[in-house]
This record gives structure tokens, C-alpha cells and sequence, in this order.
């Protein structure tokens, strides 16, 4: 089987959201497995200069009516959570501690934590909340509690941050197809072509 | 008949440029017409902080990937003119003069610019090459000179440039339709799919 793609993706990133909805089936429909790698764009944006979307003067306006109509446009729900943009390395660092595990649960552990946010608008950006989460989906409370505190842990998601900007990613969603790089929701067809065609 | 489509771009935008060859035949599709707005993104640089895209670490690496990529996908010859990006003052002054005397012959003129910048890779960010682009679709040279150093001309642009940053255009391309902004040339899939159910 074909390595498999590379899904790149900040917690508090709506397109990356938006991504996460489709992704699995995109590539299952191709044979292709998913590696799910969430990283930090803010560790990300002091390599780039870049700043978070919303912040940026008529772009952040733009963005507030482009994201709901592409969740509309989609049939996915979607809720700007408040705070926005809210930081996401305790659920970085949940998903890595529990990939390392089982790399099962920590995809339905993503996939729960983009959904608290972004489809029902709750605050996940403290340890608390994430714990809690992650108890829905039944990851023992005081393992995980330990693991958000462990150096190991830290350094673990130090090291992933660090090799995705060594692979170039600078926004999020970000996919890499057999080295192909792919940047936002909006190319997700592209790639599903790309998959199909073997390239252009 | 329903308000033309309005469609901003530099002509020194490079993804401009790829929605400039399927814009017109998109909004004639739904029976449509497309009002074509040249603007200076330098200009909306200054009251949104951006930066030109290929000057962005990773990101600038990205692109040109990403750019002969989606020309290839959609057949369209593309060449990244040296220097890149570049001045495009003179082609946005000799298009607005156009328009008030011939608007369709200031249409083939973008087209022309267009082609000749990114299609050829020509320089034409001086007046001269501009000239010589206008004097090919049979634009007389002395008067469109003449032009190019008219303080009303160049008041013109400036008056265009401010109302498109009023409008909220941040990049470009960017398409209005009926009021609903929609940035990017690969939003053109979903402007097409808007005009088609009227929004959603």
C-alpha cells in the first residue's frame, strides 16, 4: 500500500475543520490511509510573519461570511467558538501522548475535539476542557491528566511542530500526497484528482 | 439584466491572471456580464499589513508550486514574468483611460497585458511596454502616452483603488456577485455554483 497522506492541521483552524469532515473518506475512496498531524500555526507564524486570519483587516471581515458558507455549502455544521483564536497545545499534545497508544482513538479524539469547537462552539483551549472531551470518548481522565504535564510529551509535540515546518507547512489544513503539497479546504478536490490521475 | 459580475485583480497578480482567462465565459454561462476592476494591491497592502505572497517564507516556496500546478490543471500557459512581483501602475492607468472611451477594447487590452506578462513572462511593468501591448490591439500610441502622465488619469486610479478597499477587496482575484464577495481564483467553482442556485 502507498504511504499515506499527510493531513496537516491546527486545532483552532476552521478550514482545517472544514478539512477534517472530508478527509478520511477523500483518501479511503483512493485506497489511501490518513496520517492525521495536528500542529501549532502560532509557532508556525513566527517563521512565516504571518498572523492569525481573523485579525488581518478586511480579510478577517471576508472570512466570517467565506467559513459559514462553506460549512453551508457542505452540509457541515459550524460555530465560531469564542475565544477565537484560542490556543490548541494541550489538544496537540492529548493527541500525540494518545497516537503513541492507540492511533485509532486519538483520530476519534480529533475528531471529538474539532467537533466541541467548531461544530458546537465550546471553549477547548484548557486542559480541563480537553480532559473532558477525551473522556467522551473513554480515555482515562488521570493518564491523560499526567501525560498534558509530562516533558516527554511536550518535547514529543516540540519535535512534531518542528519537522512539519521542515516539510514547508505554513497554514492549515495543509496535505502532502506522495510529496505533493496541497494548501486549504479548497484544494481538497484537487487532491482527490490528484489521487486519481496520479498527478498532472 | 441582472448587475455585472465585479471582478478585481492586479495585473501583476498571478492568480489574477488564471481567473482572468475563465471569468467572462463563467459569467456568460449564466448569462451574465463581468465588470472588470484593475486595482493595486500594494495600495490594500498598506491598510491590511500583508505582504506580497512569493516574498513569505514556506509560503513563497508553496506557491510556485502551486501556481504552474493549477495553470496545468486548467491548460493555461503560464510563465512567472521577471521581475516578479512587479509595478503595475501603468497597465491599471491605461486601462481606466480605455474604458471611458471603449470599454470593450480596455477588456482585450487587460487580456493583452495579462497575456503578455504571464503567458510570455514579458516585463510590463514600464510605460513603454505598456504601449507596445496597446499599440498591438491598435491603441494610438501618443494619446495613451499622453495619458499615462495625466494627473486626471492617474486621480482615476487612485478614486479605484480607494472604492475597491471600500468594498472590502483584500487580494486578488476577487469576484462580487450581487454583493456576496468570493476570493481566489479557486473560488470560481463556487462563484459558478452561486450564480447557478442564486446563493445558498
Amino acid at each position: 500500500m502507498a504511504d499515506p497522506i499527510e493531513f496537516y492541521f491546527d486545532f483552532s483552524s476552521p478550514y482545517g475543520y472544514l478539512a477534517a469532515q472530508r478527509i478520511d473518506a477523500l483518501a479511503e475512496g483512493h485506497g489511501r490511509a490518513v496520517a492525521w498531524k495536528p500542529f501549532l500555526l502560532g509557532a508556525v507564524f513566527k517563521t512565516t510573519g504571518m498572523r492569525p486570519l481573523l485579525e488581518i483587516p478586511l480579510k478577517g471581515d471576508y472570512l466570517k461570511i467565506d467559513l459559514p458558507r462553506s460549512a453551508r455549502r457542505l452540509g457541515i455544521p459550524f460555530t465560531l467558538p469564542q475565544p477565537f483564536p484560542f490556543l490548541s497545545v494541550a489538544a496537540c499534545r492529548a493527541f500525540y501522548w494518545l497516537t503513541d497508544r492507540d492511533a485509532d482513538k486519538a483520530r476519534a479524539l480529533a475528531k471529538a475535539l474539532y467537533a466541541a469547537s467548531f461544530a458546537e462552539g465550546r471553549d477547548i483551549s484548557g486542559a480541563e476542557a480537553v480532559l473532558r472531551v477525551a473522556a467522551g470518548i473513554g480515555v482515562e481522565r488521570e493518564a491523560l491528566a499526567a501525560a498534558l504535564q509530562d516533558p516527554a510529551v511536550k518535547e514529543r509535540l516540540r519535535g512534531e511542530v518542528q519537522a512539519a515546518i521542515a516539510k514547508g507547512v505554513f497554514g492549515s489544513p495543509y496535505v502532502i500526497v506522495d510529496g505533493a503539497p496541497f494548501w486549504g479546504h479548497d484544494r481538497l478536490d484537487e487532491v482527490a484528482l490528484w489521487l486519481e490521475r496520479g498527478g498532472w
